[in-house]
């Protein structure tokens, strides 16, 4: 078979190999000229001007070195576009590898299984030629978790999508679940849902461009903040095919019976099996609305108020605060203030007694309203708030703007005890700041929100930016990164609070989990991937 | 050493070895023979009067087997009272087996470690002598899950009691959480939390003779009936000592790194290592509370009004129905009516926003106002609620009345979707009708109640009572418990919520979880416990 046997409907829209969405989306002239501004003027990063990202047919691809067998024909492409598609996810050091046109790790092969037999025809002939395989959803994983750096173990890798594998197969009114293929896309599912009247209302901020299983494998953090956020909450029964078999755990609302098995398949980020289905729980769509913001003098007051209200048992759906530098850097603020945003929703009920309740913890605080939610509908849209919100929404169109043009800006997340919280929020910006000094030669920037809050603690959510240099950009990132990881580990959090651990994270996983634990999940692996072809390098060392 | 070293303070208050709660304790004379009174009249079961639980001294125990290193003479015993004591949990087949006299299978030794050290050095010791190693709480175990039937491949069985080990070691009211060692039982960890103003609030119907270690182990399902029911859900972090070593996760409000290290050791059921602390998370006392009751013609009525409540978002920290028979069985109603509870609670807020649309759910499917809420705190005490609530708290004396007078009398629950749930609890509730029938030959009684709620699904907790012989008791119970596990699992259940799966439940618990998950926990235990000297035949099959 030549390179260009493609698989599918050419007059699909194309996905973008360089950056997030669809061809054609993007950042406009006028909304790429107002980040530059920002960036220059509010902080003295200013672009250089030379870069732009390789068109496909300048990229430099290594020659496929698989072939699938007959029977796999119709799932299997080493089209070039595909290859390059799934060469990468949306992570900065992604973006700035394609930016350099380094597509040595690029998949041989793009196989797009269209059910269970498929997937484990594919376990077999990966694990006969000596192939890696990683599984594939909507390759939004910024923790390099769908990438071909999988050692030199192998005779080639094969990247497998699920996109075909996108039904929602069975809805049960009753119970408010629905039984849906690993595969599908947020607006997939949603669409296929809305007949219903039923929602799942996830809604991470890569919700267009990934799926179900992959927010399983990764246990994704939706929108809303407080309560049933990360996925883990939301699914009542995982299917895994796994190249040993296949684990179907039983639908239950909930359980005693032993270790949870849905909690060893969710987070195992594709290095155990391939999620194919799930029955997740759904919800009725949101009657009552409500959402306030409030301006703070500081960060910390901010949190003192997001304490108060995650302590007070009123679970909204929203609860989030953005620091100063965070405003600044989306037009939403001049840098003089923070920002809390609260929100809660029901299907059911009014819920001014809630909100009410929330916004006084915010005036106890030391919060000024900055959009009132007292008969405002569209509170949501407004003040700060409102421009947040806009600016949050284009956020993944920035990355393919930044980098060509040698500008380092990222994020990581974690999550803290509240009584370590104001120390690890000091050093982590403390550690940040000085590492982006050290790897770039001048000052930056780096920025705080919450992105989840829960009794016990938040998750503190930080972006970090500088001017790099464009012929070392990648050791520049890795540089600043490094110290960021090893500060969020010595000073108590997590890794990852909902990014997932993918090949970035590994080594500072490693040390955030228990020694034995590895050796539980290393034996778990063998047992469920003896070859060891699953996603090498992911969870368990390879 | 003679049988009879034994430890600690002959002068304490001594625990039953034949039933539930310290001697002295128990159901009065009157008490009982209402009980007694209700299931002749009420349902034909007939007290057989010539049994007793033998004395102390009348028990035929094996000579002890094991003699333990001089190293551990501090926290070793093979006292009579002790090996009794430890021999059973509080199951009826564990209280037929007392009231027969058969200790066969009493413990060898007791330990009661003090701190990690005693613990590795009793598993060294076991391994080396070929011994099995029973972790032990409180002993509240219904499913056969301290008891010494571990099979015929060890040279002798050490109970570990971790008794005490019960510190509340810090208490961090920032974060509102505690870091408490596994032995604590309920009220020992709540006596020592008081001070701050924090309360763990677990109450499982065993509070006061079950332990945090045995509670994570088994994950319990506390008192409060929606949102966070099990202790699953309070836990921040373990620490877990295993013969292959310590595991401790970080202690993290939220995490997305990899599966959850947590969520393997709960529900591990002493099988993978003991449980020897956690941080746990705390709330603040209740201040505004409000209870109604509700009476329901129907039962199925009434688990609509509770689908809707729990489908309304509003988590109630109490919604119970229960039917007629178990209230007539607990002197709390006629048989005529089933019986709704809904309270709310909150250390921050009054809740009357929420109970008046709670009570709108119930009046919406046919509820009648059987105690009225509306300024009325005493509300808990009052109507059918607060007769089946007195029921409730002396339910646990109940068994060791009913066993000598060869009445069949027992518990289990499951969980199950709202969409099976009405076929699900006629299939139960007729399987174990028909298996009393067959085992005892004549009509018994089947009640069921939920003990907890979830928005997808019910946990539907039934009762089973007959009029058995006392020289086939034992056989009478397993056939009656067979019958009703076969149809749970047949019927799509758990084969347990809240009461662990321990030795009574590993036959359906394996037909329950994937089988290639079964064999992931078989590895995790070799590498944990490679001797597979821990709690043998429980979680993983010996």
């Amino acid at each position: 078979m030549g390179e260009d046997d493609a698989l599918g409907d050419s007059t699909a829209r194309k996905l973008k190999y360089w950056g997030w969405g669809y061809e054609g989306e993007g950042l406009d002239v006028a909304e790429t000229r107002s980040l530059l501004t920002t960036f220059a003027e509010g902080f003295g990063i200013v672009p250089s001007d030379d870069g732009r990202m390789p068109a496909l047919e300048e990229i430099e691809l290594p020659a496929p070195r698989l072939a699938w067998p007959a029977a796999l024909a119709g799932i299997c492409t080493n089209d070039r576009y595909e290859r390059v598609l799934h060469a990468f996810g949306q992570s900065q050091p992604d973006s700035i590898r394609i930016c350099m046109g380094d597509f040595t790790r690029a998949p041989d092969v793009v196989a797009y299984p269209e059910n269970e037999a498929d997937i484990a025809a594919l376990y077999d002939w990966c694990g006969d030629a000596g192939a890696a395989l990683v599984p594939y959803g909507g390759g939004s994983s910024v923790v390099g978790g769908v990438t071909g750096d999988v050692g030199n173990g192998f005779n080639g890798t094969v990247t497998v999508d699920l996109g075909r594998m996108n039904k929602v197969l069975e809805i049960d009114d009753v119970s408010r679940a629905a039984r849906i293929q690993g595969g599908a896309r947020g607006p997939e599912l949603e669409a296929q849902l809305k007949p219903s009247g039923l929602t799942l209302r996830h809604f991470p901020q890569s919700f267009e461009h990934s799926t179900l299983g992959g927010w399983i494998a990764t246990r994704s953090g939706g929108h809303f903040a407080t309560l049933y956020t990360h996925i883990d909450d939301l699914v009542e029964s995982v299917t895994m095919v796994a190249p040993s078999g296949k684990m179907t755990s039983r639908r239950l609302p909930g359980s005693g019976a032993g270790p949870s098995p849905d909690r060893f398949m969710i987070g195992s980020e594709g290095a155990m099996g391939i999620i194919t289905e799930s029955w997740v729980r759904l919800q009725g769509r949101p009657v009552f609305k409500a959402t306030a913001g409030f301006r703070f003098a500081d960060f910390l007051s901010a949190a003192a108020a997001v304490r108060a209200v995650s302590q007070a048992g009123l679970f909204p759906a929203n609860v989030r605060i953005v620091d100063g530098v965070e405003l600044q850097v989306n037009g939403a603020g001049d840098g003089s203030f923070s920002l809390m945003v609260v929100s809660f929703e029901s299907s059911d009920h009014p819920v001014d007694a809630w909100m009410a309740r929330a916004e006084q913890c915010c005036l106890d605080h030391g919060g000024v309203i900055d959009v009132d939610w007292r008969d405002n509908p569209r509170a949501n849209l407004e003040g700060a708030v409102g421009a947040w919100r806009t600016a949050f929404i284009r956020m993944p169109y920035c990355r393919e703007e930044l980098t060509p043009r040698g500008i380092i800006s990222d994020t990581f997340e974690s999550a803290i005890t509240w009584n370590r919280f104001e120390e690890f929020y000091h050093a982590i910006r403390e550690a940040t700041g000085a590492a982006i000094r050290k790897a770039t030669g001048r000052e930056g920037a780096v920025s705080c929100r919450f992105s989840h809050a829960y009794p016990d603690g938040p998750a503190p959510y930080f972006a970090f930016h500088g001017q790099g240099r464009k012929d070392g950009l990648l050791e520049q990132w890795k540089e600043i990164k490094n110290a960021a990881s090893d500060a969020v580990i010595s000073e108590g959090g997590t890794i990852t609070h909902h990014h997932a651990v993918g090949r970035d994270h590994q080594k500072w996983y490693e040390r955030q989990r228990p020694e034995i634990f590895g050796k539980v999940l290393a034996e778990a692996k063998g047992c469920l991937d003896p070859k060891g072809i699953l996603n090498p390098g992911v969870i368990v060392s390879s």
